[in-house]
Formats: structure tokens, C-alpha cells, sequence
């Protein structure tokens, strides 16, 4: 698969993360995937989505920056949102707050079968301090 | 520059690094080099790393995952380490610590002009929590 379309790949993955639906997400993730070391299945994978979705109501996925050297995707995602209650296990107060994530996919396939992520809890502790 | 030499050049900034050849520093680095949204420059960049290894005297960067797609490269960096004292503001007690780094890095003509970096800094506070 070509560079191009593993980013296209990509971006329909984040588009069906955008529109919430979860009955398609396993056209881009695999029954096998793996979550930072933990084989948490198709089924984990949009639980974990599902339950981001409740505690951020007005979550968007978007793509800052974006490289593909297959079977590799590497993408910075841009958050910008306003959680309900705690989020990483901080109490947000419902604030709004910007934060990264850093992660990389392999994809098999077309699928997702690997996620390597990280976020930017320094920036959420920061945005969330008390004045 | 195609993939393979720019991932070649990244390799030997990575060399660079883990002999502190600082003096080397600036083939790899350019002079208004951008490091989280800071225009820190050659200097502040190599004052940074510097401070590093006087806080981790044993710091190693690893690349645990390589991805280029010119002008970018993305990097998963493995750490396995005993910081002296604080590390990210945190004690450590001189424990050896495993942690990830996930970055990624602009290049123009051979050198690094952006860097956008995440510390997994949960992982370090799982290392040192109390028992």
C-alpha cells in the first residue's frame, strides 16, 4: 500500500471516529488489535472510544501532522475540549483544554493491528491547575 | 532526501547524542532549531541535553520505532535509565527508570529545524510511586 493511501486509509479512520460510528470501526481495526502492549481486541478498542465519548462529550479527532512510511502511520492529533468530571484521572471541572497525543499505527491489511500512543498529561495538568 | 538517508541522518544525530559529542551538535541541528513550539536554537538545545545527561549520567537513546516521510521523521525512543535526583520534577531515588519518548522532527537541508517531543511521564511516575 502506498504512502497516500495508508494516510487516506488513515484519515477515514479518524472520520469514523468523528461520526461516532462504532459499527463500522472494525472496516479500520483489527479483532486481534494491540493497545500500547495490551491485546485489547476490536471490542476493548471501542469501549475505550466509547467511554472517551462519555467523559468528552465534545471530542474531535483531528490530524496536525501526519506521516506514513507503511505498514506505519505516525500521527499528532490536536485536542481541543471541554471533559465532564476527570479525564487521565484528573479532575478537569469541566474546563477546556488543549493537549497532543503522539501515536503510531501499524496497519495490516487495511486494519489497525497495533497503537503505540502517548499524551500530553503535563499539558492537561497545566490547563487544569488551580488558579 | 529520500527515506532511507534522511532515517541514515537521523541515525548519526542519534550517534552524535549517546557519544555527547556536542561540538558535533550543530551538523545535525540547525541554529534556529524550534523545540515545543520554543525557538530555543542550537544553543538552548545543546544546554538541554547536556542538563540530561548531568541528571541521567547513564541516558541512552534508543530508537525503539522509525518512521520518515521527507521532511518528517517520527521516532519512538526507548529509555532505560537511573536519573539522579529529580527527573520532570519528580524524585526518583536514583531508581532505574523504562520509559518512551514519542517525536517528531523537520529536517531542511540535513538538519533538525523542528522538534515536537511527549515524555511519557506517566510511566516515570509508575516507576517511583512509593511501594
Amino acid at each position: 500500500m502506498a504512502d497516500t493511501s495508508l494516510k487516506a486509509r488513515y484519515r477515514q479512520y479518524l472520520d469514523c471516529l468523528n461520526a461516532q460510528a462504532w459499527d463500522r470501526l472494525g472496516e479500520f481495526v483489527a479483532q486481534e488489535v494491540v493497545y500500547n502492549g495490551e491485546g485489547i481486541g476490536l471490542a476493548g478498542y471501542r469501549s475505550m472510544l466509547e467511554r472517551d465519548y462519555l467523559t468528552i462529550p465534545d471530542l474531535r479527532f483531528v490530524s496536525d501532522l501526519l506521516l506514513a512510511d507503511p505498514p506505519w502511520i505516525a500521527c499528532r492529533l490536536a485536542f481541543d475540549c471541554s471533559p465532564r468530571g476527570a479525564f487521565l484521572g484528573l479532575e478537569t471541572h469541566g474546563r477546556r483544554i488543549t493537549f497532543s497525543e503522539h501515536v503510531f499505527y501499524r496497519f495490516e491489511q487495511g486494519r489497525i493491528v497495533q497503537v503505540q500512543s502517548l499524551i500530553d498529561e503535563a499539558a492537561v495538568r497545566r490547563a487544569i491547575a488551580p488558579p
